[in-house]
């Protein structure tokens, strides 16, 4: 047999915008993190201390009797990071990435898995994690019970996924969040040029994204897109002018929905006529 | 003399997601409104009997005496609405449209102005009005006055702001709401297709807003262009190749983002090397 029955000691490699979070959770949550790796000492010193954790920045270092080991760095360093460190087939050991397959893991042990918190992190802000969808893979099913169980300590909101769909939660999750946050950016940038406070969309944000708590996004679109207003429209890609890059960007975001809204009108905007001329062609 | 000392009674023009929420508003703020109309009659009926107003759906039947009328109405129908109603020069007569200037009223009596909120507006979710910034525009300083006064009664953020700011404002408005939302539609479509839960999703999208009440949204940037991650972004393109406007969207926000990241580390990426190529250029 060469699983564990359970995870008790944890070492957490990494210690960024993902680890930092995961390790609070799962140390509140009642689990020993015995060590922190980092590149820098520093910032594995500084997390290793609030975690109550020994710290080190050589992988050569890492503690060898550990459960579990949550590799949480950035995707392009993952490969050469593993090849920096052994582990005994016993050990479990899991990656925190929204799109790498869980078979990156599979030549440094015989039981690893995927926790994929899909959440956007910044060190900065602290966020509980009691609603964070975790998205967990496991190479069995009996790794996958384990790690549900310290999952489900950390949140209510656990799932089991594979590689594949986790990949495309990732690539929606770029929809859903860093592009709209670009597109946040790109209104600052128009209103600090004008010397206007982007304050004033601060509870427009707030507001768009509350909205879909409870409804389709599809169902609450605003704005002149949506409205076919080409009125509007030709008037705000006159004043995008000195912006080319957000041209383009408004200029297709507006083809998008106005297509959407075709779409979704499709059904009803059926006249007699046009029955008429469909049947005809028919 | 042609303006009012008070607005006290006054004449809702419309009954969509914008007239709606902005009538209870003024009716919670304890004004009297005495009709509201609107092109359905039962639309105007149910608003107005809300709002203890009478309704109507002839612009012929207006109340002749109230102090204000707001104008609540598509911006591509106001002109031809405007054309159907005569007002005395002492009755104040306001848009609040976020694109249309104000001179458009200028015509139809000698008190305009214009009474923007800044918010997404469902009819089906009602919303505080409190935090709601009110954009302010009148024709002159009493009028405006006047509509500070009604204005502070229904929001803590009340600005006066001039027809071609209010444009701006506008504008980023369709950035930081519109086009966020229709994000959040692709984001779902991609995951329905693929039979995964857009449920999975919504906590990201209350965070990333959430993150820049405080934050500037440039510094919090996550995602796979922002690292200049190319390797991901290759497979994102890949995956989206069933999707080709959603493929054209990621690579346009995805090279905006990453220009963005350039500049924003100019200054700090300057190596050695790139200092001494610049110090021979000069």
């Amino acid at each position: 047999m060469t699983r564990k029955k359970n995870i008790k000691k944890i070492v957490l490699i990494g210690a960024g915008n993902v680890a930092t979070p995961l390790g609070r959770a799962i140390h509140s949550g009642g689990y020993i993190i015995s060590q922190v790796w980092s590149r820098s000492e520093e910032t594995a010193a500084s997390l290793a201390n609030e975690l109550d954790a020994s710290s080190c920045n050589s992988l050569a270092k890492l503690d060898q009797n550990a459960d579990l080991y949550i590799l949480s760095v950035p995707d392009h360093a993952i490969d050469s990071i593993l090849s920096q460190f052994d582990l005994k087939n016993d050990q479990m050991l899991v990656h925190t990435s929204g799109s790498l397959a869980m078979s990156v893991l599979k030549n440094k042990t015989a039981n690893y898995g995927v926790f994929y918190p899909l959440q956007t992190f910044s060190k900065e802000k602290q966020l509980g994690f009691a609603n964070i969808p975790l998205l967990l893979e496991a190479d069995s099913e009996v790794n996958l019970h384990l790690l549900f169980e310290m999952a489900n300590k950390l949140s209510t909101s656990v799932t089991a996924i594979d590689s594949e769909k986790r990949k495309i939660l990732h690539l929606a999750a770029v929809f859903a969040c860093n592009f709209p946050n670009f597109l946040y950016s790109v209104a600052e940038e128009i209103l600090i040029d004008k010397g206007l406070p982007f304050d004033l969309l601060r509870p427009l944000i707030i507001e768009t994204a509350s909205k879909i708590i409870e409804t389709s996004p599809g169902d609450v679109q605003t704005g002149p897109a949506i409205r076919n207003d080409q009125k509007t429209i030709a008037e705000h890609l006159r004043m995008l002018e000195g912006y080319p890059g957000y041209m383009s960007v408004y200029e297709l975001l507006s083809d998008l929905i106005i297509n959407f809204r075709a779409k979704s009108q499709e059904p009803r905007i059926k006249t007699k006529e046009q029955r008429l001329k469909n049947e005809a062609k028919s």
